[in-house]
């Protein structure tokens, strides 16, 4: 084995002795106290400080994310805990696992899209063009645009005026935003039904307009929701309802196999 | 089976068609915009709203939990990662996982040391007192005295007077914050070595000035750890070292088996 | 940092351009074809090859362990996979993660039982005397006494006489299970119904008839688990349930928050 | 809220006071001290009884999957063990975790590569002509190729061979091999370098002679993983190297920001 070794690094934070760095603030005298908790995720998500603007669209995005009620994350994470109240973190762990292409992942598909789209925009795009263009190809390769109709919030998704609003008011209403816009109404007359822009198109359009990259839509989701699940399993340790769930399910689904 | 099914309730959320409210507020038209995401997670982990002294302390306290640099857990979820880049939210769990009575739970042993030790204190106890018999204890039982003294940290932990200090600040540097330092300088005496409150014990004294309940200060850990997770994954995917520390790793460990 | 770096190394297996060597045994030329699956999991347990009696016993007691119906696990699992199909490896993973204390951790309970109450032992104990320590340590410290009684198995667990069967058979029915049984009794005798030894005693003995260290024990509920959890998601992915006990939980569990 | 519940059920396991049945058969009476794990395996996933010619190669293909060494999964579960030592089942969740599309997807693809060529197949298509297809395909989409070429395994992967011998001695070397064999030296032609057949593209094609659907391939590697990740953190347990690891990478991957 004559493999030469490749050096490692990281950047995120350092400590000695008496200092401890997060992206190059000192932790006690720069962070704690000075910084909200968003914004400090911001920072180590991305390595630079957010502009307020930039912070609140932030911060309003994560907090969409925080709370969907009972899902089949938070019921997989309160199942958890029933069966190891010791390892809390790890009931958080069995919640998040599901975060995959079914339900965090669409908010990652509108950021996609909305990336691509744009990645050689300089401005002059004709928006309408591109967004006929954008749901024309969904529609050829027969698959849903991401980001457009719900199931159950409808006509309207009550997040999205006010996520867009935020961002009017911060600024940070740009091509991104307007695109998403259209696209909904593109698809909307495309498939002859209400596809209006939804949370998930909202957050996958303000991620682009805070140049956030694709992957970290994704992590946003995750994080938020860990936060959630902490609720759940809380809750869970005082109401819970994980033992019944299981008894009904088994009961009803093994019935017609016993005598 | 004629078992009765038993109801199941949860108070943290509900939807219809136009309306999502969290914890009895809004989201779009309470949450949104007019919230922090540290003030939210408290309302979503303890049904109330913080006063904004209790919010102050409380994002501090998150704010020291986010980020450690490389640790066990960050180094688990880039490891997991590099196996399944397509399912961020699992590296996250694997990270997660990881956050037990190790390095985690030590935050949770000062909240319950403190807790128990003042249960039933109307405000008269003698804290030194109170301190001599909490470290005489843990000195019977040869434990460790969770909260106080650290590896690297010395003399001091530079996290630990600056909570005090916001906490001082917002008004709630009270009995647990003023026990916990009688706790570190009677260990320090008792064990003839310094050992001063370190973060965790600093964490604790503030969650039980906060009224939060003892298996709460472990969700804490985990949610704000998710963030710092996403931080580091992100961070792997640009400049990776997972699969070069498994190079090392493999080579190193099984060459006395290799011929 | 003048830290010098400790040496790792890994006894379990290595490989070089055309071996792949496990446990000292050639995986091609002397494991491929040649071992059972059970075998070679005591294998690598243990790193010694159990002999045609004890892997009998071995496998009997991990077959005891894959499969028990619909569970807080494999619903949580299946819940997982729900929402991400594309991670089968993260829906296991979520199912895993309550094995803890409440459903897997029993099995620990009644190996450490056992062999704590034997460690001395030179096979002069008297085993009816022993019992009886045992349960009355177990009776005032107000614990119940692993291994013994099962909620829905009565008046006997079916599959303790058939794996004790199984170990008489091979000649390892020795002092542990002995011990187990006489505690069953005395058990039953102490709290006046009937408490009987059940699977997860049964297997606890048997482990430690094996020889295999306590903290093995999870481990071996951990492995065999797994292989139920893939027939759970297989079975999801097929016939669904995940979905529909989602949508029961929330409507009935945020009913009255509804307007 | 007038969603009319739909049933759900499982056709898995059942059990009552005095009986305990998987798959339809009695777990006590026929299954333990009847059946071997791998064989039980094939049930629990297929819900058929495998032949003994097929429980021969699924156990061969197990055995393959079951340790790789120190991979960066094992490392994972490693890391996870250190921070939660109480909590062996997560530390094995997190090790599973990482088993996604970098290591163990890849058998997936092999399995799929196959099946999807020869889903019309009636016998009588020319395999010659059809891995000359797949691999054309593969190349132009500018793809890797799945089950063939290894990094360390050269000239050949040693599995490949054995996996192969044992298919021909139970009789179940069929199209399938024979296509991922001609697939494995078309490629080699093709992309001017020994490609032959590696371990996940003789498991992916052994998969297709057993008639396990694609999906089930993946669960496979998880579930025999599992055995594998239990092993190496009771290693971990005695001869622990995830501390030092740790230590190490902190070290260097900081040591360019530390004053």
């Amino acid at each position: 084995m004559t493999r030469e070794p490749k050096p490692i690094s990281s950047e995120i934070a350092w400590s000695t002795s008496d200092r401890i760095t997060v992206r190059g603030l000192d932790l006690p005298g720069e962070i704690l106290g000075h910084m909200g908790l968003a914004e400090f995720s911001f920072l180590q998500l991305t390595a630079r400080r957010p502009t307020p603007s930039e912070a609140r669209v932030y911060e309003a995005l994560l907090l969409t994310l925080v709370e969907h009620g009972l899902t089949p994350s938070s019921l997989a994470a309160r199942l958890t805990y029933a069966g190891a109240p010791e390892s809390l973190q790890a009931a958080v762990a069995a919640g998040l696992c599901g975060l995959g292409t079914v339900f965090v992942g669409t908010t990652e598909g509108s950021a996609r899209l909305l990336s691509e789209a744009l990645a050689d925009d300089d401005g002059s795009a004709d928006l309408n063009r591109v967004a006929a263009d954008v749901v024309a190809g969904f529609r050829e390769r027969k698959q849903l645009v991401p980001g457009v109709g719900h199931p159950v919030h409808k006509p309207i998704d009550p997040r999205t005026p006010r996520l867009f609003e935020i961002a009017a008011e911060e600024g940070l209403s740009g091509r991104y935003v307007e695109l998403m816009n259209l696209v909904g109404a593109e698809a909307s007359r495309s498939f002859g039904r209400e596809l209006p822009v939804n949370a998930t198109g909202a957050i996958g359009a303000l991620c682009c307009e805070l140049g956030l990259p694709v992957r970290t839509v994704r992590g946003l989701g995750v994080m938020a929701r860990a936060i959630g699940l902490v609720g759940h399993i809380l809750e869970e340790s005082e109401n819970p309802m994980a033992i019944e769930l299981w008894q009904r399910a088994e009961d009803e689904a093994t019935a017609h196999l016993r005598p």
